[in-house]
């Protein structure tokens, strides 16, 4: 059997994509199951509740050998614990290339779109196989997340294309309203607790060398996010400390306003942050101006930094 | 503009893959020029010139930060001196991966498939792109290369379909006979130079941190080969000191017999051909029986080997 799941801390792309590409596989004659690394985020939950689709099971071991096919992802930072002792047999994501090696010729499918359920849209119909509309709601608000709705610079004529061939399988008429729907859902913390909305959308990526916890909270209400900040700077301190990490920096992106205000811990992310940004930092907040993709505007930004010191 | 390349001591499948990936790339829009690491053996020499093809130019370095194309290959021992200073942009390949990463997406199309050009032909087929005659050619004379016309435990049902729908398009009637001539034209050693002989499909890999040369001569006269054992020791000899290497096998592969013999260079290497194949030596010669794939064969059992101890 061939385990397959998305990142740690999923988003909806990460848990989303590992269902669709599991009962891909299985059409292709693969005995795989979908499973999840973490809770899912309030976007995730009502994306999976519109659908009427269960949650995946939470997977946290394997034995090692152990047959996996990775989505979303393939750092082992990110992943499954003892990645390096299991056996990947395919990989599909839209990330740069990490530390993933194997001992075998492997299945591999990156491409530097928008979201990995747009790639595997591409999959289902170079494989002439249908889409169901179950999946292609499930895929649709897989890129729409990803994408901030096509506000994200990560965003590609593909991912336009895939989202409107979805739609209409899905019998999704208006796009907007539910990109919206979905976000106020996200942006729906209530009584969240500081620590888990630093982790909602968390990866941790090495610099020079290095652990960086990188935070996202993508919301419609950025006042709400940072009326919390000095719960947040706790929650950021205490994971510092207990993840041994040499920084964290939490985003506050503003998705209607594509705007990236990100909350100041110590003395090290500040000039991190003005270093490598040239950000202003003000009341304990940098201003990053639109850089509103982690991955595409703030880990390669931070990896040129590193790597030219 | 992208190179594109194969790799080192390349074969066919690294030259003709290198050309037809270029010419798709700029199909699709990306500037992209084809290159080879290095002199073509006999058999490449017999496919191009039966295309009426004009080898790349040969590439020996790049500018740091160069946009780089991989096919046929991923590992940097085996590329362009200095691929970890490159931007690797896309790669298309049927190895395992080794030690790649990128700072950015990239564009990755792995398959554990006999050949890359089985891989090419399916994007054309995807992006609906014309195969032209000529390149049908080289596509169908790599899959027969790699594959040792469907010998190689590395072929796969994708492949045999392949060279079928590129046979119709080169308006090749008799393959069997093709084969043939190529798998001729590769033994037709005549006068070259041992030390060429050991470098015509020659790759370095590591085990257990330290570089290993793995020659392979695919013949249809490996009594010709065999006969020039003690030339083909001593340029064995000459590259182990000279690239510093902790061993070196050259296997001569029987393509009719499917049978691989392997020369025999010192007491190490005699030791790792008798506890990882549990070989038997005669003559300085071990019996490697039917295993005619470095790939899926020879490589993974040193792997194991080393991981073992």
């Amino acid at each position: 059997m061939t385990a397959v799941f998305g990142h740690l801390n999923p988003d909806t792309d990460a848990i989303t994509s590992a269902l669709v590409y599991a009962s891909f596989l299985r059409r292709t004659g693969v005995d795989a199951t979908a499973y999840r690394l973490g809770e899912p985020n309030l976007e995730t939950a009502f994306v999976l509740r519109g659908a009427g689709v269960d949650l995946p099971p939470l997977l946290t071991e394997l034995p090692a050998g152990s047959s996996v096919a990775l989505v979303d992802h393939n750092e082992s930072a990110q992943s499954l614990p003892g990645l390096h002792d299991l056996a990947v047999t395919h990989v599909v994501d839209h990330h740069k290339l990490g530390d993933l090696s194997t001992n075998v010729p492997v299945y591999l499918r990156f491409e530097p779109v928008g979201c990995t359920a747009t790639i595997l849209t591409k999959l289902h119909r170079e494989a002439n196989l249908p889409i169901e509309p179950t999946e292609a709601r499930l895929l649709l608000s897989a890129v729409l997340s990803d994408t901030l709705h096509f506000r994200s610079p990560t965003t590609t004529a593909e991912d336009r294309e895939v989202v409107a061939y979805l739609a209409q399988i899905a019998g999704i008429t208006d796009v907007s309203a539910y990109a919206g729907e979905m976000f106020a859902a996200k942006s729906d913390l209530g009584d969240t607790p500081a620590a888990t909305m630093l982790k909602m959308d968390y990866k941790v990526f090495e610099f020079g060398g290095r652990p960086y916890g990188l935070g996202v909270i993508e919301t419609t209400n950025p006042a709400y996010v940072l009326g919390r900040k000095a719960e947040l700077l706790e929650a950021m301190d205490a994971e510092k400390a207990a993840s041994d990490l040499a920084g964290v920096l939490l985003s506050v992106v503003d998705i209607l306003g594509e705007t990236n205000r990100t909350l100041v811990l110590s003395a090290t992310e500040e000039r991190l942050l003005t270093e490598a940004f040239g950000a202003t930092v003000t009341d304990g907040v940098a201003d990053l101006g639109h850089r509103i993709s982690r991955k595409k505007q703030i880990v390669p930004a931070l990896e040129a930094y590193f790597e030219s010191r």
